[in-house]
């Protein structure tokens, strides 16, 4: 069931005029505009849309079943609406049900955890490393998985406050810098004082990257899962957007389209924290509930 | 479109058998089960569903019309599962739709804040009031409305991250303490420094009351909207149930049914913290998204 990720490529390089991709972007809310964010700068010249499932927010406290449910008709929305590859910019999704919308969807998937566990890896000389989220990741233990398998030993904590911490807009608050100490401090103790890679295993926590830079261990390198991905999409990419490209398709900015199932104006406001820059486009979809 | 909230204690009384009455108790997730909890203690000679909306929570941080879906959906749920008289045990639910709900329902609905309004009014003095709550409780004005129209000033504050620290098990913990020092040090600025009144506003808050209690002024009373609202019902009910009931009847132990849209065993172990005691007969619903 698993697409070929290359198959976008080779139907795109098939055509004579080559066309800019459209890439599908979801998360449960915001976070996943960290990703967007990354992807815009990385490869600009592409088209996206971004599905927010802000009315079931947040999926880091929830189950399997209803995580997989959530993002499979997440999914399907994206491909309705033109995306030719998806990246799952969510880290509870890609833990709890990468498989499931692989086996879904009808185009390439990436997800955010096997890039940060392999930027993780290459970048740690102890072959230990700590890796933060919510948590559904770090009861499912996606990251260790992943980690493992590259030769690295991991310990994943859960750290359900920093979520909602960045949503209060906290983000360099003594309150946040005092609970970031205590998770980082339970998360390097017990024979993990040597661990050296820190992973930002929510799309929420690259907002907190000035504080949790202070709080962890001086010796310890931070690896945003958010960055990894977006090098990881624009690895499958880029090869094809720089050749056969005609300039004035190149130039142009990219079309950005939003989706949210909750608030709109909600969206709007509280999503420009997330990604930078001023949200425009955002239309409200209904999931049928 | 409003059911005559006597017809219940009609219907019952009009039978030569008196009945335990169900009572539906409705919340997007735990919180609601301090409610629950009170509703037990003054009333143990009735039977209770409840009905937590764990696969969607929170609604706290949603639009008005998502979480009146959402809430209407609950109620109708309950309804067909027998619950002759309907709690909405969430502040949030109850401030944004329950006026959706009364329109939509067949039976009997109490809400969380027109108690907890009587309640502070009836305790405040100074006639100023401040009220604690998620960020849609306190956008839609419901307590503001309801104390105005007792002759009683309000200031309504959000207060987004005492659920998740209470969530995370923190109720005793020095960051609540400084998260709360916080919020109530701006909710009793500016002119409401003689606030008489303390107004908990969403049912996860009654598990903060001892912290709060030494946070808040010293000149401050609690109102706790769980309790008054368990007050509300029972004064309603509790007439009827002391009248014509068979002492076997009303010796029985309540029976208790809880249904959740997440992870059944999550519900199990988390709601016991909310309840005060075991939570066995807990049945998964899909509410067919």
């Amino acid at each position: 069931m698993r697409t070929d990720p290359t198959a976008i490529i080779d139907l795109v390089s098939a055509t004579m005029t080559p066309r800019r991709p459209t890439i599908g972007v979801f998360d449960s809310g915001f976070g996943g505009l960290t990703v967007l964010k990354a992807l815009l700068e990385l490869i600009p010249d592409a088209d996206y849309l971004y599905f927010g499932d802000t009315a079931r927010l947040p999926y880091g406290s929830k189950s399997v079943e209803t995580v997989a449910r959530y993002a499979v008709e997440a999914a399907h929305y994206l491909e309705n609406h033109g995306a030719e590859l998806l990246v799952i910019a969510c880290n509870t999704a890609t833990a709890l049900a990468l498989d499931r919308i692989i086996g879904a969807a009808h185009v390439p998937v990436v997800g955010v955890v096997e890039p940060g566990a392999g930027a993780a890896a290459s970048v740690s000389k102890n072959r230990k490393v700590v890796v933060i989220g919510t948590e559904a990741t770090v009861s499912s233990h996606a990251y260790r998985k992943a980690l493992e398998a590259r030769g690295v030993e991991a310990r994943e904590k859960a750290c359900p406050l920093l979520v909602p911490l960045v949503e209060e807009g906290w983000v360099e608050h003594g309150v946040t810098e005092e609970v970031a100490r205590i998770y980082l401090g339970e998360a390097f103790a017990d024979g993990f004082g040597d661990a050296d890679v820190l992973v930002l295993g929510c799309t929420h926590y690259p907002l907190l990257k000035p504080l949790l830079r202070r709080v962890a261990p001086e010796h310890v390198s931070i690896v945003d899962s958010a960055e990894s991905t977006a090098r990881a999409v624009a690895e499958r990419l880029q090869k094809l957007l720089t050749h056969e490209r005609k300039d004035e398709e190149r130039r142009r900015l990219p079309r950005i389209k939003f989706f949210a199932t909750d608030s709109v104006e909600k969206f709007r406001r509280l999503g420009e924290r997330f990604l930078g820059r001023a949200i425009e486009d955002v239309r409200h979809v209904d999931l049928k509930e």
